[in-house]
């Protein structure tokens, strides 16, 4: 019965007879007794295999024989138990064959591999290149579906489960919405969002959201949980799974070791996690690398911009990174730009920026220079500095006066800070103006480099100084670069630019999947 | 025998026979009929494998018994055989077999496949997590390599071939060795040169060059030849194979196609590939595509900095590109940024850029426009774009009159070039600035985008206008990013930087291998 060339074999209801003992090796016969008493007791036989250096056979049987399979052999190698010879004999039972044909079983085996799919046997017809595989059945539709991929060229799944869905992660769901067909065509990867959650809710859609996403969720009864979408993803046997975090939540990034365990590579725009204390940010490190998994987050420092890659690739290569400097916020880029250029008051610009949706309700979150110091302490870790949040000297754009008020008092009295800002535009040299950055310097050779997030005043020629609208730039000083450091400048916030960076992260996991 | 955990055993000089036929699924009895025969010859079997789904043995003998065994089969089988029921029986020789205990058969499986290493026979004892593998003996040292990398967790070994080893190729390869012991530390990545060829000669090190790389190449005796390296990489069974294209040569660019289909992934400073004709752009990507292979090459453009990957990011997530724009020519960059900037004529600074090896020996290469056209060619490919190098409008900064004439003469020359370039300058509006310039616009979307190269007039306080030294600078313009556009800038020639990139390209390649 020559199979077609073309069709996948997908045999389930099997068991392993597991046949094991002592000194197998140069003792003739034992395997003739196997089949025979197998043969004899009328069961039919698929694959047996015996392993060459250690000892014992594996013999693939139908399920409903395995029981009757096994108290054959029991019975037929009585005196052998006894004396110990053979040890064991049992019966795995709920596997699956899939047997196919394949010019390339080195590509199949590789992404079964990642993909975390145990092989129990595998053989092959090598003048026909007919390939068996046996697996657990729990793991037979995610294998059936790789090989399929594999063998008629479609394209590869990866399932995205996107936490959160505000600005960043609603507008990341409609790009990848938009992008999918032309990915698919382009590079044979479809990308599926499969998992949409908030705080409260997760919906799930195996076949993939489409536009009517933010329904299914409305509707959705499950709680938000991971342990929900752990199942989910093994019940449906769901290869390439990509979680992404969008959201702030300090709570969300405890998950996010229960997820590398559990076959999702990470990808966040949160920046909470690797602000963490440094032996939390190494022990998610170590997760992933046992769990060969990986962490990407490219838009924790400067939205879409190419900053995290660069230094990461620099300083993996050796070159001596020696210092990294510039403005790291979009609003204190709006607000000092702006401040910068124009004659009207602090206070003005600062309501400004808050009407047009720059900053936080509480414009203080910003002023205070707390989300600089953390992109800055991300930055440091990338040169593998064990800095904490607590080394960072921040200089708090608030005065002291309104640090502990209420958020209506702060904002009714916003027109407190007028004078002050006043006076350092004015102290400025000729020709320079204010800047808000974050500066990583220092010998960064140590263990620790010096982190300093304040206000600074630099010649309106500068690159600093050249900067417009809400842009972020960073310059990057390095041994082989010299004086003139690799700057990096555009908008670096923003759901838009965020969300296409998040892409970017997930394309860069995809294409290596 | 119970062997050590720890231990792989390793039985090479095998033999595979294969017995193969038609309809013996159901049939009992075949498989006790082959392993009586065997035994009764007195042959010590190995693995037995049954195919489930297809019809046929494979059973594991020592080579020394692999005749006796074939025909004890074909003298036991002669009745099927005459009835076409048994329809080969023969066997395959030379075969190893490896046997060891790992947790995460996966991850191995993942590593051969990536490295074209066949697995004939796999099969494991589930309860002990013992494996064995069979594979051709041309391939066991390899696999055993990655098998010990994996259990032992001995670190990876990348292989590289450094083809040129002029400024950037020595800098790379200096570069390489320095940082080598901290990327195995790092990373568990062991980087070792082991192939360094030039036009005329090629030197290898199977253990890995260290510095007295250049001493070995100039003793070599052995011809730079695409067929020495491969079959170096075959017999050595490297695996983790990277070839890295330093030179500016046209003719090694021919090999690349034979290089990704023999195990090799592809790094290149070298441009010329990326600008021939859009067919064999093409037919690359689809070699490298069957093969399983990648070809990076960041330092085609602006050296080090993140431009090709930014690119390739942006446009894949479905980023709508606009424009790209900048001055990609470090040369060029020097001689108008001191051209603006200072009161020297035009030769003057045309010869200091080559005193300072800033220019090609006949700087004439560098004016005539070719090098940043090429540039830019390959970034309107990174779009999709099908434009040839001959779409380009191409200003060519030396005059007619001195195309043709010889090196010698052009610079002596060299002072025919102040009038007008006086000229030019003194007609530009009052604070304003020469660059010579990339410029990819147009509608993107369609199938060939304009590409201008040519002298232009910025303001001196523009990102453009503001270049300093020998940076290069690109603006990126994207819907997203609106119209401030992502502006990448820094020295983007040299080798030092360019040999960081390439540097760059490599880990991105080892960190997924």
């Amino acid at each position: 019965m020559k199979s077609n060339a073309n069709e996948i074999k997908f045999l389930k209801n099997r068991s392993i007879i597991k046949f094991e003992g002592e000194d197998f090796l140069g003792e003739i016969g034992i395997d003739g007794r196997v089949f025979k008493a197998l043969t004899f007791a009328r069961i039919s036989v698929g694959i047996i295999s015996q392993q060459a250096v250690e000892n014992g056979l594996s013999i693939l049987v139908h399920e409903d024989d395995s029981e009757k399979a096994v108290n054959c052999l029991i019975e037929e190698f009585a005196t052998e138990r006894k004396s110990g010879k053979v040890t064991q004999i049992y019966s795995i039972n709920n596997v699956s064959v899939i047997g196919f044909v394949a010019e390339d079983l080195n590509k199949i085996l590789s992404e079964l591999a990642r993909n975390n799919v145990f092989p129990l046997l595998l053989n092959q017809n090598s003048s026909e290149k007919r390939i068996n595989i046996v697996v657990t059945s729990s793991q037979d539709e995610k294998t059936k579906n790789i090989i399929e991929s594999e063998i008629f060229k479609k394209p590869k799944t990866v399932h995205l489960a996107i936490i959160g869905h505000g600005n960043v992660g609603k507008t990341l769901i409609e790009q990848v919405l938009h992008s999918s067909e032309e990915i698919k065509r382009r590079k044979n990867i479809h990308l599926k969002v499969v998992a949409v959650a908030n705080s409260r809710k997760i919906a799930f859609n195996k076949k993939g959201f489409d536009n009517q996403w933010s329904n299914e969720v409305f509707a959705s009864e499950k709680t938000s949980n991971v342990d929900e979408l752990i199942n989910f993803s093994k019940e449906n046997q769901l290869e390439n799974l990509i979680v992404v975090d969008n959201t702030a939540s300090t709570d969300f990034v405890k998950n996010y070791h229960a997820l590398a365990e559990n076959g999702f590579d990470l990808v966040s725009s949160n920046k909470i996690f690797n602000t963490l204390p440094i032996e939390e940010y190494r022990k998610l490190r170590y997760t992933l690398n046992t769990n060969n998994k990986r962490y990407l987050y490219e838009t924790n420092v400067g939205a879409g911009l190419p900053l995290i890659d660069t230094i990461k690739l620099l300083h993996l290569s050796g070159e001596n990174i020696t210092r990294i400097k510039g403005v790291f916020s979009g609003t204190l880029s709006y607000v000092f730009n702006n401040f910068s250029l124009r004659n009207d008051k602090f206070s003005t610009i600062v309501n400004e920026a808050l009407e047009k949706g720059f900053t936080e309700p509480d414009p203080r979150e910003d002023l205070s220079g707390n989300d600089v110091a953390r992109k800055l302490l991300i930055l440091a870790r990338e040169l593998d500095l064990i800095n904490e949040f607590n080394d960072i000297n921040i200089q708090n754009l608030v005065p002291e006066a309104l640090l502990s008020v209420s958020k209506q008092e702060f904002l009714s009295r916003l027109e407190d800070l007028d004078e002050e800002y006043d006076k350092i535009k004015k102290n400025q040299e000729p020709g320079h103006v204010l800047r808000y950055v974050g500066d990583l310097h220092g010998d960064l050779q140590k263990e620790k480099g010096n982190l300093d997030v304040k206000l600074i005043s630099v010649p309106a020629t500068s690159a600093l100084g050249q900067l417009k609208g809400s842009d972020s730039i960073f310059e990057i000083y390095t041994e082989s670069y010299g004086e003139n450091p690799i700057v990096i400048m555009g908008a670096g916030a923003g759901a838009k630019v965020t969300a296409r960076g998040v892409f970017g992260d997930i394309l860069r996991l995809s294409e290596t999947k």
